[in-house]
């Protein structure tokens, strides 16, 4: 096992302007699991109910994702209705029932511990503490966090947030936990706090990356049509910790291209409802999106006097 | 005369959570022209009243702007009195006083009417259309413009974009002018009117070049502090302007280093109030940021199986 992911696995009702889908597989550890695993080994940690159809299991399983942390409770899993307007550039919340994710009391296998990458996706911070604690051997800690526990559990969350080395956050939220309105202000403010890297998630504008002594930014995918943002930030945040655990010796070496690879995973995932888009996504289209990352970025010398 | 530049000249009070100052020199067409003339012969086409003060003419005259197409008339110079908050992203008008700039009725000198590179900055579309008819080799042609044209008089709008070769926008007017809330389907909209290419002004995110076959992406150079918004998107036209003029033969070919040059410019004018931030960028500082967002946008191969 390279990576563990932890977090939420769950049914979604969505309507956005190009249609509407309910009880589809959704769930932030669901889009970054499948996205991780394309790029290293990685085992899931999470819990659903027994309503949860077994042919998700099934493609978790398919798909390569190690489900040995995945618990089946007696209960309903967890279920989020939203929909998107407009630009989508927000998700808004019809229904949120928590199910057996409520009581979520991660226990992870024995062959899960002492895997050498972890990323904690968007739970409560004690529940991620908790994870943590779990690992023996981690030498690199990847954490998605969101305005709930912002705002609820701020305290909890700084303290996780001083034990991993990357944080994955947009601008609203790296703007809230730094307190401070520049953005780059904001990111200097929490890596002040431990992690060698803040990765800023701004979606049609792509992912900025900052370090203590650089920053980086990635365009995202142009695309003209994007069908249902739903998952993109987990994607996103998946496949950049997939390719840094299949980079072990040095992975902050990577970061760049990781997040570039970030960016092209998440552009899959928005072009159609679940993670059909994400299944899609075949190793020569990743690498043609990738090159075009590349081609609108590059520019010649100036001449000027 | 390489470059005509037309737009607003303007006395402003400016209050953002770094200060306030009032009388400042402003206007869209102080900031593009200041910022072009460091590239290539400039003219600036515009009218200030009794009011505005000497030194501001010279100011203009020192740093290399020709100023034979600046009206003086009886009355008041155009001043606009607003604020910014928080993340700065949106100004607030608290008061606009047109002045003699609500007559603005511009006649180029016979010079400038054979300049090859106009700039029409964000006047009322049918003020830009009487520039564009009295040049008589113009060659390139840009335009800027805002909400206002395009909700009261969006057929003038589209009747001059249909005849010039760049347009200047921020993220959400393409997507009113385009109609299309996907930001690269509302640039190809625009696109088909006739202009080879739209760079969106994106603030923060940068700037995005949008052309039929390719597009192309610049973030924004990372600041700590922004003082004052203000003539950043002005800046940023007339230094892409001033630089494609400079490389008259194939303007287009260098729009890529031109948006990154103009996003370095603006970067210089966000750090202060007025223009003193911009006139301060020496030639220096200028290549060391233009590096800087060459370094940011850099990244290696992928090995992905």
């Amino acid at each position: 096992m390279d990576l563990v992911i932890v977090g939420s696995i769950a049914l979604d009702d969505i309507k956005t302007p190009y249609g509407e889908e309910d009880n589809i597989l959704g769930g932030s550890a669901t889009y970054s699991s499948i996205s991780a695993c394309r790029f290293a080994k990685t085992g899931v940690v999470g819990v659903v109910g027994q309503d949860f159809p077994t042919q998700h299991v099934d493609l978790l399983k398919a798909n390569g994702v190690d489900i040995s942390g995945l618990g089946i409770e007696d209960g309903k899993t967890f279920h989020w209705k939203g929909y998107y307007e407009g630009d989508m550039a927000a998700a808004h919340t019809v229904d949120t029932q928590l199910g057996v994710f409520g009581e979520f009391d991660p226990v992870l296998p024995e062959a899960y511990r002492k895997a050498p990458f972890l990323f904690l996706g968007n739970i409560h911070p004690t529940l991620q503490m908790s994870v943590l604690d779990q690992m023996t051997d981690t030498r690199f800690v990847g954490l998605d966090s969101m305005n709930l526990w912002i705002d609820t559990t701020p305290d909890e969350l700084e303290q996780v947030i001083r034990r991993v080395d990357v944080v994955f956050l947009n601008d609203a939220e790296t703007r809230a936990i730094g307190k401070k309105l520049n953005l780059n202000a904001a990111a200097a403010e929490i890596l002040n706090m431990g992690p060698v890297a803040v990765i800023c998630k701004r979606g049609e504008g792509g992912a900025s990356v900052h370090m203590k002594d650089m920053r980086f930014w990635a365009p995202a995918v142009g695309l003209m049509d994007v069908y249902d943002p739903t998952g993109a930030g987990d994607t996103f945040a998946g496949a950049v910790m997939g390719y840094l655990a299949s980079r072990q010796d040095h992975p902050i070496e990577h970061l760049r291209e990781a997040t570039v690879l970030g960016n092209v995973l998440a552009s899959f995932t928005v072009e159609d409802f679940s993670v059909r888009g994400l299944l899609r996504a075949d190793t020569g289209a990743i690498r043609r999106r990738i090159e075009q990352i590349r081609a609108e970025t590059v520019f010649g010398g100036l001449e000027i006097h």
